[in-house]
């Protein structure tokens, strides 16, 4: 066994997971399998919300108090947009722009996404590899009452305020895992693959609508942990117990294990939630990530259940 | 006879005086018909710099100890590109990017670049119109020694340094002008066409360079007046009399006059130059524009003679 471990991750959450895990293990040993399905076009520059969540939290650059974002942000060109008129729903800041505007000059010059975040990842000197799900577009669409939203619309114009029917991941049945992805998780060296305590629906579920990575989660001979989301009955941040409530699902680790159901070998469950009888094998601790310790610590319990689940 | 006067400019020198002809008449009756020779695309952003110029001296938006750029300008956007091992030697402000992003997003979507400059000045609340001399593509380029430089690289990455052999506009010959711009030249009704004291070689004779534009000039019944860029026989600023060192003409009022000859019916020329011989009407005025007055009444000189010469 090698000390590999591979991490299916959101944005915030899930980069506090991989920058505990990066803490818990050598960094190097560390492949972060992003959500992309977040991804989208915004005043003509491509962005990737959930990849530069991981670009930040894994380079030191991340803004702990407003919880996204770059640390020392400034906010002119925001004041400037909407001096001009210009659409100012979603926040870019001055900092940001610097990876949206590469970023869509090299897509627009035809380096696939992968290359792009790679090199951003080595400019910052960051041990961790960062893959995208997939080069290929997939997009993350919610059904409400009121007709289809695109995520973003959803999640930061709307503040996650409309009820949700159905999610969709528009492009996931034909995109490619992007390249090194499927490799890592089938890697038989692997210690672990981790699915990380983000959002199940919005999160993880684009990732798994790849169609080669849920095969290659399903045939890998490493252990697959996933990390619950609920801590105490709730969601931590963010619209999970939301949504699982608006699906009619009970806000639980159960849910989040019956979800993932057999791409998961265990699951760990945070201490304060009622103890349930699940389908998998579980391990409970204290999983709220407030300090850098806590998020080593809840790394390295997750790996622990990993290494008593070897097959 | 209207009031309506227009006047063609490059960035710096000439928005000075588009800003006393503000002050000087209406600013609703002038019209800017501005270089875009200098435009390029940098880290896949459309970069009008003179036009952006024009924007910001006309909304009172200028950083007038810079020269060039936006007042409040913050630098956030520069550092990260630098981080990332991004291209740093054209300095993009984080407000000025607003304009740049804008415009990106517009063209792309196959708006000319016209009608987006008349929105964004509109957004500003800018009375004067600001017409690109073109929607066309047209590059300014520079022959020296060693080779043929894109503008921007001789003048912002290289400041100037290398010697000028010679200068085209690719694209020139082929180009339109922008809607408005003809028309306000030819206007029967115009009090005055004037040329900005712009740098003859790289700001104005792009403009010219625009055959319908040219052949505008040469037809109008409106009284086409320069304001000469050399005071106290050199530049005020930029490399007007360097280049015409490097091309073997004298730094004077003179030359400038026989460089636009049978296109001007006069030259506005500042009172410290010495006293020669030109081929058009002439009049004297300190021309150098340190302060809003200094600017009106330049502007006025150059209308006075304009005036003065109707046919």
């Amino acid at each position: 066994m090698s000390g590999r471990v591979t991490i299916l991750t959101g944005g915030v959450g899930g980069a506090k997971l991989a920058l505990g895990l990066c803490h818990a293990i050598s960094a190097s040993d560390v492949t972060a399998v992003v959500n992309t399905g977040d991804d989208f076009t915004h005043l003509g520059l491509a962005i990737s919300p959930d990849i530069d969540t991981l670009l930040y939290t894994l380079a030191g650059k991340s803004n702990s108090t407003q919880g996204w974002g770059r640390a020392n942000e400034t906010w002119t060109f925001m004041e400037a947009v909407r001096s001009l008129g210009g659409e100012d729903w979603f926040a870019l800041g001055d900092g940001d722009l610097a990876l949206h505007v590469i970023r869509t000059q090299r897509l627009r010059q035809g380096h696939p996404l992968s290359a792009i975040i790679a090199d951003l990842a080595d400019a910052w000197h960051i041990a961790a590899r960062i893959l995208p799900m997939s080069d290929n577009p997939v997009a993350t669409r919610v059904l409400t009452p009121d007709g289809e939203l695109d995520f973003q619309h959803y999640f930061v114009r709307d503040r996650c305020a409309p009820v949700i029917r159905a999610i969709r991941f528009a492009g996931a049945e034909s995109a490619r895992a992007a390249p090194g992805v499927v490799e890592s998780i089938r890697d038989e060296q692997s210690r672990a693959i981790l699915i990380a305590p983000s959002n199940p629906f919005l999160s993880v579920d684009p990732i798994l609508a790849v169609p080669s990575i849920r095969q290659a989660l399903l045939e890998t001979r490493a252990p697959v942990v996933a990390v619950s989301p609920i801590v105490a009955g709730d969601a931590v941040k963010g619209p999970t117990a939301k949504i699982m409530r608006e699906l009619g699902l009970e806000v639980s680790a159960r849910t989040v294990s019956r979800h993932y159901g057999d791409l998961i070998d265990g699951i760990l469950v945070d201490e304060r939630d009622p103890p349930v009888a699940l389908d998998v094998t579980a391990a409970r601790a204290d999983t709220l990530m407030k300090s850098l310790e806590d998020r080593v610590r809840v790394a390295r319990a997750a790996l622990e259940l990993a290494d008593s689940l070897r097959k």
